[in-house]
């Protein structure tokens, strides 16, 4: 069943205790989805899965484990022996001392109720190391097949926004209208997640922020959009496969500022030598740090001016896959990247009173280069 | 700042280290919705909150804390004292030792390499028992109004759910066809998520579950639905104020078989026994048992048959608010409800061969008995 390995060393089992549709690597290492937490062991023999009744069935049917154990088996077996309540850590316990596993690695997020009992109780627990399965940063050719189909329906999302920048009138007050209603943020998000739900993709936290609202990188953006400023939008839906998409594109309703258009041409000189380096075995903050480099080169200095972050202070991209954010990242630490690692190319550049840029692809890193997973075009004004 | 308050005991301050769009608790702490982990503290002096510079500027606008404390500020101390790659963990160190706090509470789930890093340096860490915060369980009256509106968006997802059920026909094969094309599940499922995202909402796993596939209580359910069988659909989505609705029906499209209208009887009985009995200071498992009892005296019996559970094998309900599982639950274990607490009431009956059966509601606890926040009707046949 096991198509990755986990390096035990002296350890007898890897233990994750969580719930799947939050802990991913609990998802990637047993492909079975559940909202509730339940327990996972990775022992030299194969991969075990304890769950609850109600997930029994399911478990037996969908997870890619070697074997499903019923909790209840051992609920009962500890009643018989006069436990009048059972807890979950007695059942755990009550698991691992019957199948002899008293060493155990666990992820550096497991839960510290939980090791404080096991630890108690006698059992060895050693933090494995992060990230807990560094196979999960080399994607299968399955994988980056969802990652681009994640990648097209995002697209999509992002082209239902320029048609509704491009079909926007702008009033005499400068804000943008739509059917004769102003075009806000909210308005715009949810005809991209409406599209975006179409396709089997979920939306959240899209970011529409236009004007001084997209100088906090993570602002979500609210209210009216206006002509003249920069409108920030940075979709990163997550598809029914589990795998995310990540674009970002930076606009400007009608002809921009000629501070603008420079400030956009050396946000995409930066991405663009991000996306000429990339290769495997280069060192993330290498190309962080020319980015960074060609930015204060042109003129665009980083740090807290006027009591705000501006410039690059975020980093240049991130891995993408079952998460969101995910190992490696392209930033400041090191590390260096590899054949099949997938990660966001995203560099951005924000000031207070001009307006924020970023753009952002997605590409699949290569040998000799890198393969880019998006096609949507980069273009600052939206007629 | 602080509309709650936290038992310190004889800690200096309660740490929670943590990302808020997965711990609900550092969300209800803080008001302060962010992807990546980030370091809360609650002392008697008040809430601090430490983000990197990414989140910076905006926890300063949103966090409802009454500090928000730089990362960096540590980080370039560290630099400056020698160390050259400052982790996350030697910044989060030298800011409890800026403060004075060298004995915390934490919560059951924080971190054990964290955990394991900061009691090697000295500090003095005990979890606190959970839930972490008892007061989450009691819903104000703005909570009570969010959730309220989730349950009427949620409610629409069902009349989408139900219209295209009374649109459908039947064809000669007994799949039910729509717009010529059959209706699956996932059709079904994407019509209720689109409903849904047009009210802000955002549906995830809807259950749409026909026939045996509804007898395993978290199958989300696929292919085409059937006329003459259960279809149970189960839709909970979370509402763009963080609260999430819970609704669940069960339909037959067209004629039931009456064994099957027999067994919708008898659940729906349970819940109203349920409904008439739930008030302040009653224990969830009395209400649990007497649904349980009233099942098995109509010779629906509970327990593994044929390999499978079935029967009444899940809780009759569980606390509603920012995760759609939370405190208290109303199951096997003790705990009384209390007013303002607010809850789903789901029992169900599930038989292989015959279907599975669910009506879930939700409520609002109160002194002399429960508000109802459903007003979907309760039926089985669909036209």
């Amino acid at each position: 069943m096991s198509d990755h390995t986990f390096d035990l060393g002296d350890a007898d089992a890897l233990l994750i205790s969580a719930d799947s549709d939050r802990n991913q690597d609990l998802y990637y290492a047993t492909r079975f989805r559940a909202p509730d937490p339940f327990i996972f062991l990775w022992t030299r023999a194969g991969k075990l899965l304890m769950a609850r009744d109600l997930e029994l069935d399911r478990a037996r049917l969908q997870a890619q484990v070697d074997l499903v154990q019923a909790a209840s088996h051992y609920e009962d077996q500890l009643r018989q022996q006069g436990v009048e309540r059972p807890s979950t850590h007695d059942i755990l316990l009550a698991f691992l001392q019957d199948r002899g596993l008293a060493r155990l690695k666990v992820p550096a997020d497991f839960p510290l109720a939980t090791a404080d009992f096991l630890r108690q109780a006698g059992i060895v627990l050693e933090v494995a190391g992060a990230p807990l399965f560094p196979q999960r940063q080399i994607k299968t050719l399955e994988e980056i097949d969802a990652l681009r189909r994640a990648m097209r329906a995002t697209e999509e999302g992002m082209q239902t926004a320029v048609e509704a920048l491009s079909a926007a009138a702008v009033g005499d007050d400068g804000q943008l209208y739509l059917d004769g209603q102003v075009l806000t943020s909210e308005r715009l998000r949810q005809r991209i997640h409406l599209r975006l739900m179409e396709l089997d993709c979920v939306g959240q936290h899209t970011i529409v922020a236009g004007g001084e609202q997209g100088c906090d990188p993570h602002q979500e953006g609210s209210g009216p959009l206006r002509a003249d400023e920069t409108i920030i939008i940075d979709i990163f839906p997550r598809a029914a496969s589990g795998y995310y998409g990540d674009l970002t594109r930076t606009f400007v309703k009608g002809p921009a500022p000629s501070a603008v258009k420079t400030l956009f041409d050396v946000v995409l000189r930066g991405q663009q030598l991000a996306l000429e380096r990339i290769c495997a075995d280069v060192a993330g903050k290498d190309i962080h740090q020319a980015i960074k480099d060609l930015f204060a080169a042109e003129g665009y200095e980083t740090g807290e001016k006027d009591g705000y972050m501006q410039g690059f202070f975020h980093s240049t991209g991130h891995g993408l896959g079952l998460e969101i954010h995910e190992a490696p990242s392209i930033g400041p630490r090191p590390g260096v990247l590899q054949e099949n690692h997938v990660v966001t190319v995203e560099p951005g550049l924000y000031y207070r009173g001009l307006g924020g840029v970023r753009i952002e692809d997605v590409v699949v890193v290569q040998e000799n280069g890198c393969e880019n997973l998006t096609t949507f075009p980069k273009y600052l004004e939206v007629e």
